[in-house]
């Protein structure tokens, strides 16, 4: 997830660009970079590090000319460092490129690329597009940027120029966003609203593969074909704050609309023709043979993640796991040796705990695979190997989005590690993964469904203790939607394996106390309806969370049901989370509380 | 731990004798008997099952005699059946004993018996006692039961009428209960009060190795030594209800205060000269040689045992432990072969979810080591190898003493592996063993302490969520001190990692709310202190448990503390889980909650 700006009128362009960049750097902050359309030559600055380093680098460097475009990153593809900042130059300095997304066929069109001797300065998967643009370049850049995305694979969010055409530049994009807006005399391209809102409020919303070129007195807009689309103007009026968070009133919830889309970004790019296809991962057959035990460690949410993970390598693998919070593991003198493997599991990858935990690991002889969503972060560098959640920055405290990406990866894992091992044959990895490819859109209708929760939120929000109780998969749910609710409402609740409430902890449960039931586990579906009425003796008032499958029967027993689209057991937690994340935020809205700045929490806790 | 009552007087003995075992039944009911002289012959009367058996049996069976002693049982040595039932008769028939404690040289004893002539019916260590008085006794009973209680080591309360002797019988105690009530031309023994308080008011409490002759009309009681005792009368003016409770004011109290007394019981028979005997386990060093794991299973408080049992195993044997809550471990197709020990701990080993978590083991070819509080329950039975808690009847359904002796019994478990296996030597073992005999002792010193624990639970009984954090060791204990607190008081605790708390739930930190952090663990406690810092920021009341050497020093951090003696933190949690309890004890007191039966809860759990 990046940020884009693009600027063509009759000011100077990096003011604006710089400007417009300001607003985005929610999107990414490792890196920044412009290029200008100098008198018919691209020129470029960029760096590594935040805005503020571009804009000393600007102080010396001044740019002229009224056309460009600029970017701010997050790391996908190539750490972060001053080569592989956007945007990107073509061989012969024809084309400039910025890019948000992913290129997942990158590595074929560089090999094609390379074949026709091209040569690479950056690690990136974006400077395949510049290259290839420069390739199909004939005199008309929005051709050659037709040609091009008729080639690549994967998500984006393109701003292209020439050093030839000086009065136009070309956007496009798919499954990324990208927005045009118009002025008088000036046009404007971004990822996000609030990059141009200072300059107009009329923009059009590129539907996925439509191309545009934009000129200072007008804007084209083409569909995959070719053929010119109408586009309907969209007249924002949202305000600079409401626009920062698209349109939503808390980052929390934009994240969450974001769910569908970087599952997709985090599974997409790893599936080839059908099959798993985990480039980063350099675990062979021999390794894993020898493996005799795998951890699995993290903090906070990731940690819950990692439960889940638990489950699935044991079940995919039949590799005993054990997971743990880091800051126990650091301390208690674990059995570690070269036949280990050690997950880590950190949004941020900087989590403090967390680190001296993998360095813990490292130091017994364990490899070190990590999953964390900060490329070049210290987890990513003191790792073996590196499984990247293409999450893309998250801004809300709370974390909703980063938590699917991080199950999603596990599950990629555990195929991985599956399929390497014999343990599953690649027909059943196959047909996980085609119940996976179900979860985005999943997802979306939970989130179309989400004024059900509201209304159950509103009735209930004054509870003063609720419990989750859930086996198996849905027991490490449980913890998750219990966490989420905790950090932003305050409410004090406590997560249970179903069977084990019974001892001890039930003596809680009085007329009134809601009890939360994911039941996405088929097999233990009739369990968990024993444990529905064992706390419905009590009094309990019971919300379940469960496959559409179950709605009707599970209605005679829970007094809210709340369902996700049909999918099986074993990937079900992935959707699963999505409408307990929506319940700790109307729980905390209902309460007042501020969603996206919970109290005495921090986004990344780099500290013991 | 059993109940015992005696007779002599000018009534038949069987009534009262019935009456007497009736009010003492808490303490037993697996088997019970009793034993009249008949006018110079002494008859046995004794069965399996609860009293109302052998009140079945004397319906026709009729024992005439106004001298007898009786005997409600629970199981230590030998499984409870009718052989096995108290009294047990001297091979001549010349000697009845009723026993309750347990004798830990009866090997040895059993032994010189058999070269002796001596054939033993049953599998008891009672029986020893019998034929050891037969083999002394030369005409003077209380000459012979003097010689034996020089030889047998152990804790013993005993009750010996003798065949010849028609007009008085003799008891002694060492480390179990005896009483002797005085009556108007009768007399009584008692294991309790409450056996006898329908006929006197007025008792002797008999003090370790005391022995007492009683007739009709009198009442002597000499020392070790043979020289009478002048012994002060003490008045009871307790009622039936308190006297039940041994005049404390819940069944949970008075468990308590047997702690140190079980935990002796669980300890001392299993150390003989000073090392560790584990004779009940048979688990070789070939067989520890080849395992490849341990699981722990188990449900609540037995669970948090469990949790502590990984820590030191894990640290004593270094063997990688794994410890699942039951109903999880069952449903979760967990990993097993018969190079897996499974150690399953229950208290009434009946735990229904445990049970089937342990045939689950079996299925996979697990070996089963279990510990369990009575003998010949279904957890037993089922099991390779079973070590003994030796707690006596838990009546309130929190449990207290239960846990501290399965802690206890976790440790001899971890030691007997780590000699076997060689990762500890035997002098490392006894000092451990030194350690863990400090604990006893130091539990009486905390409960001398308690009036402390109730008045800070006067102050903050009020408490809507309480937190429990601590790391490692500390950590086990602060979940079950947190379900302690759960159980009886129905406030909201919840316990957490010291260095997980941060990465989430601190957000429900504010002022006032009470943080429980046991810091018994030496490595670790500076680690602490910070995590006290980070919830004290927040407006946090901190309450801090630690050894007595840390308390100046934590006193500048930490707002309460209360100190356990001095002990090594390896250890520790035997005795710094009684504060925990205490306190748990006082708020339920303080918010006027029954403490013995609390809602929702059942003693033993045999549902799913």
């Amino acid at each position: 997830m990046c940020g884009i700006v693009g600027y063509i009128g009759s000011k100077k362009a990096i003011p604006v660009l710089i400007n417009g960049l300001s607003k985005l750097e929610y999107r990414g902050y490792d890196s920044a970079g412009i290029s200008v359309n100098e008198n018919g030559a691209l020129r470029v600055i960029k760096c590594k590090g935040r805005l503020s380093c571009l804009e000393d680098l600007l102080e010396t460097e001044k740019l002229e000319g009224s056309m460009g475009i600029g970017h701010t990153r997050w790391a996908t593809h190539g750490e972060p460092n001053d080569v592989n900042s956007h945007p990107h130059i073509s061989q012969s300095g024809e084309i400039a490129v910025v890019h948000n997304g992913i290129i997942e066929n990158y590595m074929q069109l560089k090999e094609f690329l390379i074949g026709q001797g091209y040569t690479f300065q950056s690690e990136t998967d974006t400077e395949v597009i510049a290259h290839l643009v420069e390739y199909y370049y004939e005199g008309s850049l929005v051709d050659a940027v037709m040609k091009v995305i008729d080639e690549i694979e994967g998500s984006y969010a393109l701003g292209v120029l020439c050093r030839d055409e000086q009065d136009m530049f070309v956007c496009a994009r798919k499954d990324s966003p990208l927005i045009v807006g118009l002025g008088e005399g000036e046009n404007f391209i971004a990822s996000d609203i609030p990059a141009i809102l200072e300059y107009t409020r009329d923009i059009y919303i590129l539907e996925d593969k439509e191309v545009a070129i934009l000129k200072r007195d007008s804007v084209q807009v083409f569909n995959s074909l070719g053929s010119p689309v109408n586009k309907e103007v969209f007249k924002v009026d949202w305000n600079v704050e409401a626009a920062e968070k698209g349109g939503y009133e808390h980052f929390m919830m934009k994240e969450m609309y974001e769910e569908p889309k970087v599952i997709r970004d985090t599974m997409n790019p790893r599936i080839k023709n059908g099959e798993l296809v985990l480039d980063s991962i350099n675990i062979t057959r021999e390794d894993i043979e020898r493996l005799e035990k795998i951890y699995i460690v993290a903090c906070g949410t990731a940690y819950h993640a990692g439960v889940v993970g638990k489950y699935i390598i044991e079940k995919l693998c039949r590799i005993p796991v054990e997971v743990d919070v880091a800051s126990e593991f650091r301390y208690r003198d674990p059995l570690i040796s070269d036949r280990n493997l050690t997950i880590i599991i950190s949004q941020s990858g900087e989590t403090l705990d967390t680190l001296f935990a993998l360095r813990e690991a490292r130091k017994g002889g364990s490899r070190i695979l990590s999953i964390v969503n900060v490329v070049g972060s210290s987890i990513a560098r003191d790792s073996d190997d590196v499984l990247y959640t293409w999450a893309g920055p998250e801004i809300a405290v709370a974390s909703t989005k980063a938590y699917n990406t991080q199950l999603t990866a596990l599950y990629l894992v555990a195929l991985d590690l599956g399929l390497k091992k014999g343990t599953i044959t690649r027909e059943q990895a196959n047909t996980i993964l085609e119940e996976m490819k179900k979860i985005p859109g999943g997802i979306e209708d939970i989130l179309k469904d989400k004024d059900d929760i509201q209304k159950f939120a509103h009735a209930h929000f004054n509870s003063k203790s609720i419990f989750f109780i859930g086996r198996s998969l849905d027991y490490a749910l449980s913890m998750e939607g219990s966490l989420k609710l905790k950090e932003i409402s305050y409410i004090h609740s406590e997560a249970y394996a179903g069977g084990e409430l019974k001892h001890g902890t039930i003596a809680l449960i009085e007329k009134g106390t809601l009890v939360v039931c994911p039941m996405t586990q088929d097999s233990l579906f009739e369990k968990m309806v024993s444990n529905i009425r064992e706390v419905k003796a009590r009094g309990a008032v019971v919300l379940a969370i469960t496959q559409e499958r179950h709605r009707e029967e599970l209605e005679k027993t829970a007094d809210m049901v709340l369902t996700i689209p049909d999918v099986d057991s074993l990937v079900a937690p992935i959707s699963a989370v999505t409408p307990l994340q929506l319940f700790a935020y109307y729980m905390a809205i209902e309460r007042g509380c501020d969603v996206d700045k919970p109290r005495n929490l921090a986004k990344s806790v780099t500290v013991e």
